[in-house]
């Protein structure tokens, strides 16, 4: 008998809220605490679960390895937002501006290695060396889609297939990475892991090129914030390089030019006409395709998965969930 | 036959020459090339060589072990320095300076993960979870050990332990867990791994009081650098912790007044008070009895070990090597 999403985010969260973060140091351990407590989503941890139960091993297994994956990726919003220079997370001031940028840079250090610490409490019969070479390769890809980001942000001539792959980077690689090392605790085979992992990959493809139709076109009643964030910021996104792509060279001009205004004075009218050039070349339908198109590659992997079908939909049923807010 | 320190060395050195830690995207590894040949003594690896081959196994299933304990030990050096504002490491610029603090944290996070992917390497018939485990431990005590140390400049009540068990967990929780890493892919039991780490602790608390010493003590022209550093920076060191347990309460006020001075005109003549106030408590001799206390324990864990002499003797030659450089 397999949890569904419910059963499973209470299943974590109730482990997730045993957990002792905050010990001796406290200016080391208290941020990690604060940061761990602050909420979120807890999307990636139910993905570890929901990959081992897949492959017929209870859920509770994989805890631990879930645990690592919510503590990774806590530590990369911890640095993440000292680079940015955040001020909130969640609503609330981030590590660095509670603390300071020394005790954000420590203590997510200190996370680092509690993730992987967490990692090694996985069922000694799990096999640790793969659960070492997934989280590892995972880790530093998501390091290097950080870099790329921030790379993009001084350089105007940044591809699609460039932030495709940074996408897939920073923020895919971590949702594959949740699912395979579910899978790998649970027991699948090297292929039917890189299917779940494929699966997690373009998945997470699709929610980001979702997020940035959301942050453009999104209905405010239902998106819960103002559209037109990301021009406003001058942000590179699927739609940005959509556009640029397929524009005369007159209008590819006109959007640099729009992109590279930042007076606060003239932000409606830049989001208005921003909008209007992406309406003119279509470009919300290609995003909207695009995203499909992944949708697609990502449930063609969870097809040619070899394990019951009860636990797969699990994982289907929460992935059109996620899809479900829809533009 | 075991390989003897030079040996050792010219091993490492080699192996390390033939990573490759620059590819792409270059503004996440670059400074990782740079910061991996800027140098250094090389110390902590070798231990892990030594630590494998005193039980039988060839140094070179440590390489990958060693190589870890030396990607971490940098990793650690790029965080400190940023949290440090230290311009200049091993005479050029950190990679914070050279780069910019963003870089430095996100080339370090990589480090970090890049140590576990070494750590990982090692022989697929050593044991990975207790591996794994003596890393994961030894480098949340890194981390403590810093966090302890930021919190002592902001705080004037540091006791001597206190002191103590931050350079135990800053410094000295790497020698030994250098050694013992290398002692476990050995093929060592838990004990002498134990003993082994134990001694490691022991020679690195030793070596961090030889060091306050020679900072105050040292002979200029052996010492290679002026005395007194320590004292001007109103660094707290087991010498002025050593001296404030042992002084009259007259002695200990003048000796607090020292220590909150920074004008530059009077260091010299603040220096010079200081030492003649640790003259009259003979806390050259204290802190020179301390060490010859640590070394003796160290020395004892090592004798206990149940392993051929050969290879004890490598690693004693190598911590009287360490100590030579006497006041």
């Amino acid at each position: 008998m397999q949890k569904n999403q419910s059963q499973l985010e209470q299943f974590f969260t109730e482990y997730l809220e045993n957990q002792v973060f905050d010990r001796e140091p406290h200016t080391l351990y208290a941020p990690i605490d604060y940061i761990m407590a602050l909420g979120g989503k807890r999307l990636r941890p139910l993905l570890t679960l929901m990959g081992c139960q897949m492959f017929g091993r209870p859920a509770g297994d994989a805890l631990p390895a879930a645990l690592a994956v919510e503590v990774f990726h806590n530590f990369s919003l911890v640095h993440d937002d000292i680079m940015d220079e955040a001020p909130l997370r969640r609503g609330m001031p981030t590590v660095h501006q509670k603390y300071n940028a020394n005790t954000a840079i420590l203590s997510g250090d200190a996370m680092l290695i509690e993730a992987y610490r967490f990692l090694c409490q996985s069922p000694a019969d799990a096999s640790l060396p793969r659960l070492m070479h997934i989280f590892n390769h995972t880790a530093l890809e998501v390091c290097e889609g950080q870099a790329a980001d921030m790379d993009f942000e001084k350089r105007d001539d940044v591809s699609l297939p460039e932030y495709l792959r940074m996408i897939e980077q920073k923020t895919a690689a971590l949702i594959g990475g949740a699912l395979a090392l579910g899978a790998v605790i649970g027991g699948a085979s090297e292929e039917d892991a890189a299917h779940l992992d494929a699966f997690g990959r373009n998945i997470g493809i699709a929610f980001q090129i979702q997020d940035d139709l959301l942050d453009t076109f999104g209905d405010p009643e239902k998106f819960g914030k103002k559209t037109g964030g990301d021009i406003a910021r001058n942000k590179k996104t699927f739609l940005l390089l959509k556009a640029l792509e397929s524009a005369t060279p007159a209008l590819r001009q006109e959007l640099m030019a729009l992109y590279s205004e930042t007076s606060p004075a003239l932000e409606s009218a830049k989001i208005e006409r921003v909008k209007a050039v992406f309406s003119e070349l279509q470009t919300a339908a290609s995003a909207q395709a695009a995203k499909t198109d992944y949708q697609q590659r990502a449930f063609q992997h969870l097809a040619a998965i070899d394990a019951p079908e009860e636990g797969k939909t699990v994982v289907r049923d929460f992935a059109n969930w996620l899809f479900s807010r829809d533009v």
